[in-house]
């Protein structure tokens, strides 16, 4: 599809002999409009372009509060910063055109199937917008909003709008983790041939830069959209809203983009698992050829995926947790600053967009503070990059430390309760704990240093059987010590909160939730750094397919293997890191959708109380739809993989001069299966995801109805929630962690260990890897997508179930 | 071990012609003291001694309610129908001496590890015993209670005595499941070289004659119970406890029967799993000889895992089945009765005894209705020994139809609502409408006649990979059914029971949770038949095992694989029946916790917050229990099985002439070796379950009383238990299904399909049938048992958490 005829059907003259050119590919670089428009501007231009821009922000930010300025211009220096990043990594060479060919069908393969994914989500995204603004434009309000100006048309169309913007920011988030993916990946290659330090710089700061885009882009955009309502609604002017109601209005944001990150989640690892399994099984197991090699149909699909599935993907999903857990946050702070009359609100409500622009700043050095090594024409000896990268981890977690606790001080101070933004602090530093408890854990399970991988690379080797029975054991068992360490700073940030001294007109103390939340945003405070950390996974893991298609010599592809395995490391821990978050963040959410309720059904609802049969069945049913999600997540990867392996296995018995490099692998077929394949798949398990609590809360709103039960619909959907967020954790935590040890196990054998590679040990470790795959990388990650996805529908569906 | 040194060393002479003839082996027949003497006794001397049983019964029973002698009456011709079907079985011949030898081997190896692990199972009960009987005897006692005479001393020595008897019988429940199937299995061999229709029916026979010992038991132990309390206390007499409040002094005997079934189905489980895995993966995959080949080393082991895994297990699992769900809808039959102020609230407390008691009655009928073919003597054709089961479930539902509405007209009929009853028999039919349902889709996700096992069969032709990632989605999908079946039942008879017309005193409807209990009798109304089916499986499997290693004609062996056949589908069934009324169960244990925490601390206890954070991580840390259970289960099987995999390659490198039939395998230590861990790994699982729950109760009602709130111990605890049930179910449902159909694909394999027996797909299929099996026999049942146990322990443990 993506590859043009003559490498389809070209012969393979020059491929037999060092070095083989592979024949020319297309390579039409693709590019949104706005993306050419931008990059074909002159820098200076671009400048004044900038400080126009932040002219107008200045403006609107004084309309609004001097923080909202100070937010808005951390903001646009990170932009700066990204493109000086970019800037750098563009500006180092492409390598030889073996490498560059392969890289460019790499990216026409990614960019193909990133235009028609999208194009899909597009048409998705536009229909349930019209969905959205139906439900409420016929909806009752409350009188209320009604006197506050906000009626019926203009909270539609707000919804609708934030949805959009939502939906379209996550898109570019996720266009801009490929973006750099695809260019990066075959720098990093040339750079490994120089030096390994290079390498890894080129890989980090390509990842700083998507890292940098994202999480910022989450900030302006919630920043731009905040003061626009603000200015436009005429808040806190007589008769109009109050400030502290604006934070449920940017509602529609997160779930746009939890929407889209869901299908691009969905789409794009179906894809990449789908292409590496198909490839693998044939590959690695039947053939006996290594991974990446050239001979493998499968293989540039393969590559395709690491970049639509890892980079795109993640991007959009980083996007989406700060996002929720940002809006989250702001709602929580209002409805608390609301209760207790403090006298000026913004402090609580914008405490989530500071801490966030703090993390720009603090995650920028930490990405800095990894520099090349002085002497790079010395090919110095292969550090370990683990250790480099745990380095600027430090520096970023001690600045983060400062940054929340000055952050706490300067937003948190009021004079109500003197003390009580020590408290908060104390939360921040419960939250930047839990992560640095995630990131440990997840590395013990999922790391060959460690116990548990090495006893599973010795079930292996008693058979393929006792490797799978032991590598669910290893991941069922891996849910326990994060529940552990989640529950412990559930209970200690709420009481921490509780006690911080802010308390209600009645003088119940009402700080609880919000402790929570502070946690939340303090284990999200390095969020920058941690997705630059994981955006390096995948381009490493790229650059080194490359250098082994392009057939370098032995040492640069142990540059390469060294940087995937420390990458395939840092891409488990940010699951550990996106899944603890997102456990929080839920919670959060929870309270929100309950205040939400409240207020649309003008009648107290502060409890779930699933002694009720309706409501334990909505739990249930919640779990439920946690395990028949990861079943359609998994079948869809299996479906599509055994289509790849009947492909794979068709073109080897129909060109039998493959294996001997005297006949060319049709790449371009196996493409065009996958993209189609992943895009048929991904439609079922996110339409279960969207349509089941819509139907479910509609469902029991009936029945409340006929049984005299009042917001039955509501009590339902709550109980599905919490108890889909349960089994979500758990079953991210499982599928993650099981995966991670599978994949690392198998590199554990191939040290050497247990009779290395080749042995019957080692093919039982690669089922392992394979049944791994959809797990890590499909399943798991979607799932905390979907835990966040159903959180943000049912408040924006809320009214539907009254 | 159990082997003596004459096979162990003995030279295999005769081993190499047919018939082989197994050396001689020592067959001490091991029976507890009770059984011989029960055996030994003249039958005229028994029909004396039952009827002397019988005036006593007589006695109490008029002392207590008619009904009561109406049990008792059916419970005692239960077990003469039991004595009848014991007696014909082991009339029917052993077969020739390669046989019987074969069977004496399994005979003492199951009941050696029987008498090892039961001797630590009633020391960790004895334990336990002290340990409540500490608890209740330092607990503070309600002035109710003290009024009523039930002090402090009587209440613990009530609930010690309740405990410890029912462990008890859970304990004989088991060994009558393991006794009469060690006996039966070469019966059934035997009987398979005469016809097809002779050996179905002695296996029927003998798995209704475990059947109906096991129901009659639990009836019959719950009735002596309450009938003794009855007159012992002076209920209802003046100044007296109430009869309403008596079914709450039986929860020992649950968690009694419980406690032992967890660690009779954990150790069991682990015991046939390890043995089962270790000899496939080393004998099939490996040395590609045929299951049940007597060359290899663990199969002595692996028949003996069927009997002391499946019998006695399912024995002890299905009696607290029973147990528990008797006593939860007598203490809520109770608590309405009292509600509503029922004039006779016998009829109420005591129905779940009536329907149990037709329960044998109409099974017997069942049993009875597979008859052998008129002339036994001609080989008649084979005919489909599933639709000769399915014909009998038929002929029992139509009857448990008809009994069930009797039941319900002549114990629930009230003149206070004189249509309730009719409510009620429309609940029951909901309840066995729902037990069909999920027999129903059992079959259709793990019969290999249906798509999803063929589809799994399909993937395995593209490797181990696919087909553990098929088999992984395909169970995880297999939850979506079921829980919305249970749904649909627990609502609509929620529903059924509220508009019974059923009120308290304030007018209100409080029937609604009672109508969920008639519906999980009816669910659980054809018990003994369901668990005659069940047990059927193992003992086909042991035939076909006797009559594999004894080297009999394949026409023999075609009739016993399609027995074994069967008798996993039926096995598979029973897993789903057994889920389908845990989850009912629990639902009404989970009221009967919160009744109970009321009546201790004197507050009302009528709502599961999860809003509340402490609560929610309660729930959070249920969820995690229930994975961190099923890894430690699972694991065990895998770590056993690499010992078994370990032996078994030693004694083939060791002993070369194995293979040629000219060295005797050591099955002795394969045993040994197989008993020892199971037992060694059954404690950490088990202790968890029990330990768990007690910790988190203990240490929120701490955190409770510094935070000043009341009752979050018990609260705490409710949460957990919920969401331990809902994530128990769904695990369990996942782990039951993968492993049948994973099994049963392997078996569509074999019939020829796909390449068949050899091919890369029958192997891809035998890895994923061995993940299947601690899926399937380990960890999946012992979760319904742990579901109940949780429920009951909390109950029993209340006092603590106050």
């Amino acid at each position: 599809m993506m590859i043009d005829d003559d490498m389809e059907n070209g012969n393979l003259g020059p491929y037999q002999d060092r070095p083989r050119i592979f024949p020319n590919m297309r390579s039409k670089p693709y590019a949104p409009w706005i993306f050419r428009i931008l990059m074909g501007i002159n820098v200076r231009v671009l400048f004044i372009l900038l400080l126009l821009g932040l002219g107008v922000v200045f403006y609107i930010g004084a309309s609004t509060s001097p923080i909202i300025v100070f937010v808005f211009s951390v903001c646009i220096f990170s932009f700066l910063f990204s493109v000086y990043l970019t800037k750098w990594v563009l500006s180092k060479d492409e390598g030889p055109p073996e490498m560059s060919q392969i890289s460019d069908a790499i990216r026409d393969g990614a960019e193909g199937f990133f235009r028609t994914q999208y194009g899909t989500i597009s048409k998705m995204a536009c229909l349930l917008a019209l969905v959205i603004l139906c439900i409420y434009l016929f909806r009752t309000t409350t009188p209320q909003q009604e006197s506050s100006g906000l009626g019926r048309s203009t909270s539609a169309y707000i919804t609708v709008v934030a949805f959009l913007l939502g939906a379209m920011c996550s898109g570019v988030a996720g266009y801009v983790g490929m973006w750099v993916s695809v260019r990066a990946n075959v720098r990093v290659s040339s750079a490994a041939r120089r030096s390994a330090r290079e390498a890894l710089q080129i890989a980090v700061r390509a990842g700083g830069f998507s890292a940098i885009v994202v999480v910022g882009m989450a900030v302006i955009g919630i920043a731009i959209l905040y003061a626009t309502f603000y200015v436009w609604l005429g808040v806190d002017s007589p008769g109009s809203m109050k400030v502290t109601d604006l934070p449920l209005l940017l509602v529609g944001y997160g779930f746009g983009a939890s929407f889209v990150a869901l299908f691009a989640q969905l789409g794009g690892g179906i894809y990449t698992k789908a292409a590496d399994v198909g490839a693998d099984l044939v590959g690695k197991v039947e053939q006996g050829i290594p991974e990446d090699d050239p001979r493998n149909p499968a293989v540039i699909a393969d590559l395709v995926g690491d970049n639509v599935g890892d980079c795109a993907a993640r991007g959009a999903d980083l996007f989406e947790s700060i996002a929720a857990e940002i809006i989250s946050a702001m709602i929580l702070g209002g409805t608390m600053a609301q209760r207790c009359k403090i006298e000026d609100p913004s402090g609580f409500i914008l405490f989530p967009l500071v801490v966030h622009s703090f993390d720009l700043v603090i995650s920028s050095v930490g990405i800095l503070s990894i520099r090349g090594s002085r002497d790079s024409s010395v090919k110095a000896p292969v550090e370990d990059p683990m250790a480099i990268l745990q380095k600027g981890y430090s520096v970023t977690i001690v600045l983060a430390v400062l940054t929340f606790g000055a952050s706490t001080r300067w937003m948190l101070y009021t004079e109500q309760a003197p003390s009580a933004w020590f408290n908060f602090a104390l939360c921040g530093l419960v939250g930047i704990i839990t992560a640095y408890a995630f990131v440990w854990i997840t590395q013990y399970y999922t790391d060959y240093k460690h116990g548990p991988v090495r006893s599973l690379a010795l079930s292996s080797s008693t058979g393929h059987g006792t490797n799978i029975i032991a590598g669910i054991s290893l991941g069922l068992e891996s849910t326990a010590l994060p529940v552990l360490v989640i529950s412990v700073s559930i209970v200690s940030t709420f009481w921490l909160g509780h006690t911080s001294g802010l308390v209600d007109e009645a003088g119940n103390p009402t700080g609880g939730l919000f402790g929570t939340a502070v946690a939340t945003m303090g284990m999200l405070s390095t969020a920058a750094y941690v997705l630059t950390m994981d955006m390096f996974g995948p381009i490493a893991d790229n650059a080194g397919g490359i250098v082994e298609m392009s057939q370098q010599p032995e040492s640069v592809r142990e540059i390469t293997d060294v940087l995937d395995a420390v990458g395939n490391t840092t891409k488990a821990t940010t699951k550990g890191f996106a899944i603890g978050s997102a456990a929080l963040a839920s919670f959060l959410l929870f309270s929100a959708y309950m205040d939400e309720v409240a207020t649309f059904a003008q009648e107290p609802f502060k409890q779930v109380d699933i002694a009720i049969p309706e409501v334990f069945v909505g739990g249930l049913l919640g779990s439920m739809l946690i395990f028949l999600f990861s079943a359609w997540a998994c079948s869809a990867v299996g479906r599509t993989a055994q289509e790849v392996v009947q492909e794979v296995r068709r073109q080897f018995i129909e060109r039998p001069g493959i294996m001997d490099y005297k006949e060319k692998p049709d790449y371009g077929r196996c493409v065009a299966i996958v993209a189609s394949a992943s895009l048929r798949e991904m439609i079922k398990p996110g339409a279960l995801a969207i349509v089941s609590p819509i139907v479910i809360g509609i469902l029991f709103r009936i029945l409340g109805y006929y049984t005299g039960h009042s917001l039955l619909g509501a009590k339902v959907v709550a109980a599905m929630l919490m108890f889909a967020t349960v089994s979500g954790i758990l079953m991210a935590l499982f599928l993650n962690t099981a995966g991670g040890a599978w994949d690392n196990a198998k590199k554990y054998i191939e040290t050497g260990a247990l009779g290395g590679k080749g042995s019957d040990c080692h093919k039982a470790a690669i089922t392992g890897d394979t049944v791994g795959d959809p797990f890590k990388d499909t399943a798991g990650p979607s799932l905390h997508v979907l835990i966040k996805m159903l959180a943000t529908i049912t408040l924006v569906m809320a009214p539907v179930f009254l």
